[in-house]
């Protein structure tokens, strides 16, 4: 193991699996994004002029298609900015300052808050709840879904005031949770009235093995059970189209829009049109939105196969680590040996690989196990991601012998 | 002047001034920005790929063209999104829920806050410290600026955390702050280490009569007055391209723009750089902005002329009602006969046209004097605005007969 790790580290590699980029052929697939609109006159729609200011919850044509996307109203969107992480963050912000439709208070009045995270989880999830102060209680993850036994404990607390989720394709172990988790979340009974499902269906779409999995339509789930206000879902075109210079959206209760519409006013007069009527004219309708997809897939597949392969190949039944095997979203996850996370990216930074931080995936960037490791297969060439899940076999190993011996094996 | 009134009744009109939204006309003369980023490969430069994630703080060039455009250094400079209207709601949001970088601690901490507000103003500022629950304290309105000796009297008390100032062609009265006050501004000494001046530079390079007018730089102005901090500038493209789809920006010292980076990374992994390579691309730079805003004022001087020729023509002399005549901007405002500004209103709506809400440009919606009237010249096409004004001169005049007589002429 030795001498095959000195070998990796006289290839002076530099390479990255850290974040959950396209890569540039993706971006090249969709970029007819750039040339769609070129005529201004197909700028002026149904008496609206989508260049001037105007229609703040966003161009009914935009509302339409992100109705078809999730399978909800168009009534029930609020088609945003560049970033759904950007309206996630307001929406906690609005909480924190003015408190949801359903507050008794705002939650900065509060003295306790407290926010359930599913783990492990997406970074920059919980870095909005912990800028708010909150304390962050750890949901395990299962391939179901999170742990709903514990869930529907930890909201009869009304301190707890909600819940991130990734319903499909979860980050970042890649889970799909199951219609019966989907309805117990629509049917949670929290004591805060105020708590809110934070439900990020990011990768809605984005299947990388197999066709469209189709999806429960949590808003309508919620009404019938009665709370239909307890929900907001969120997604954006960042991995359809051009990460962070997409569109995005809210899908909430109409009573949900029209109270985010008010404050949202205080805010914006406006968000970008022409880039809605932009994404419109290109992705069409969800029909159209799956062809493209199957266009990322074709590239994304093969870098996910060859990771699951070496991953396989490698590390089977040895005891050191175990993953599932999406087949959509992002990210592949690998538990590691508790108590190795760390130590196999510390190896993999010295051969020149760098890995989302270990932890990372944890409120707080605390991993308790030290085990998590997320791997995103996305941005390399396929041949520079082979050579660093060479990398990161070796390294995962060399921690787990480590830790096995009880001693440091490379300085 | 009854019988003009019961014509113009009969005309039905439809006619709207209430909001400064350019013109079709405007937009069609920068819709060449539709088609100035054609090719995916304009997309990479200096390494990055614009179409994806990355760059918070916003595209180098980006960067450069707000720095000559307004006077200050790149470094000093961070990019935003469609609006920066967003970018105030968000600073003075920062400041509510974190603290600004000079803050003891968060706004929301304080048991009072009180913020300063040049009167008449901008509707839109006004409702962001509204909603945070400011005491929103007036300061009259001159035209050299705020009355500074109020403001300096002001800022002695530490619940006062800053204040709005539109320092070229102020809103709505179209005033420009001489050198003095805004060399004032950058003196002031006030008692709240995190007092914050927002400087909306939201008309710099928008004169409709005459050259370009140079302004002072008011960060380094506040630098060398020993306080670097106290000053955030805001401007965007919403009245170079197209209203609310451009791009945004903050200007202020670094330190400020590292702090603000830092918060908006929760918020956010990056603006839309695409839009911003196309503005960059269309705009260029400060010069080739100005050739674009020449193109502007063709077509809005004519109006502005109009306006205050009927103006001139209809009301000079009658001790009823005196304005300024701007040279930039988007607004001239009357200020009719102190209790005649709610009625004129009433009766120019009677007929068909709207005009931004009386008291709409003080705090609270409040004018206590009922006087100010803004009128928004840029979106009628000139014969409408003509018709417009028409019924504006009449209903501003009756207005002033009921209240002189003290009697309703109109039922």
């Amino acid at each position: 193991m030795r001498e095959r790790y000195e070998k990796l580290k006289d290839k002076n590699l530099k390479l990255d699996m850290s974040r959950g980029k396209p890569e540039k052929g993706q971006l090249d697939v969709v970029s007819g994004l750039l040339t769609v609109l070129s005529d201004k006159d197909m700028c002026l729609l149904d008496g609206i002029d989508c260049r001037n200011y105007g229609d703040l919850a966003g161009l009914q044509c935009a509302r339409e298609y992100w109705a078809d996307v999730l399978g909800c109203k168009p009534s029930q969107t609020f088609v945003g900015g560049n970033a759904s992480l950007n309206l996630m963050h307001d929406l906690i912000t609005r909480g924190y300052t003015h408190g949801l439709l359903d507050s008794p208070q705002p939650w900065c009045k509060e003295e306790k808050l407290k926010f359930l995270c599913p783990v492990p989880g997406y970074d920059r999830h919980f870095r909005i709840t912990e800028t708010y102060g909150f304390e962050m209680i750890c949901i395990p993850m299962t391939p179901d879904g999170p742990d709903m036994d514990m869930v529907e404990e930890y909201v009869k607390d009304p301190a707890v005031k909600g819940i991130w989720c990734v319903p499909k394709y979860s980050n970042p172990q890649g889970y799909v949770y199951t219609d019966e988790t989907v309805q117990r979340f629509a049917q949670l009974k929290p004591a805060a009235p105020d708590f809110v499902i934070m439900w990020d269906n990011a990768y809605c779409v984005h299947e990388f093995e197999g066709d469209f999995e189709p999806f429960k339509d949590i808003i309508s789930l919620c009404a019938q059970a009665g709370r239909p206000n307890m929900v907001y879902e969120f997604a954006s075109t960042s991995k359809l189209t051009f990460p962070g210079a997409g569109i995005s959206v809210i899908a909430s209760s109409e009573e949900n829009i029209a109270y985010w519409s008010k404050l949202a006013g205080v805010q914006n007069i406006s968000y970008d049109k022409v880039n809605q009527l932009r994404h419109v004219l290109f992705l069409k309708n969800k029909a159209h939105t799956l062809e493209i997809m199957k266009e990322h897939a074709a590239i994304l597949q093969p870098k996910f196969r060859m990771v699951l392969k070496m991953l396989r190949k490698e590390l089977t039944n040895k005891g050191i680590a175990h993953w599932h095997h999406p087949v959509g979203g992002y990210f592949v996850c690998v538990a590691a040996m508790p108590g190795t996370a760390k130590r196999t990216l510390e190896l993999c930074k010295q051969l020149g690989v760098t890995l989302t931080p270990a932890g990372a995936t944890y409120p707080y960037g605390i991993d308790p196990e030290d085990s998590m490791i997320r791997i995103a297969p996305s941005y390399p060439p396929i041949e520079e991601l082979e050579a660093a899940m060479d990398v990161f076999c070796v390294c995962i190993k060399l921690a787990a012998l480590e830790k096995h011996l009880g001693e440091t094996l490379i300085g």
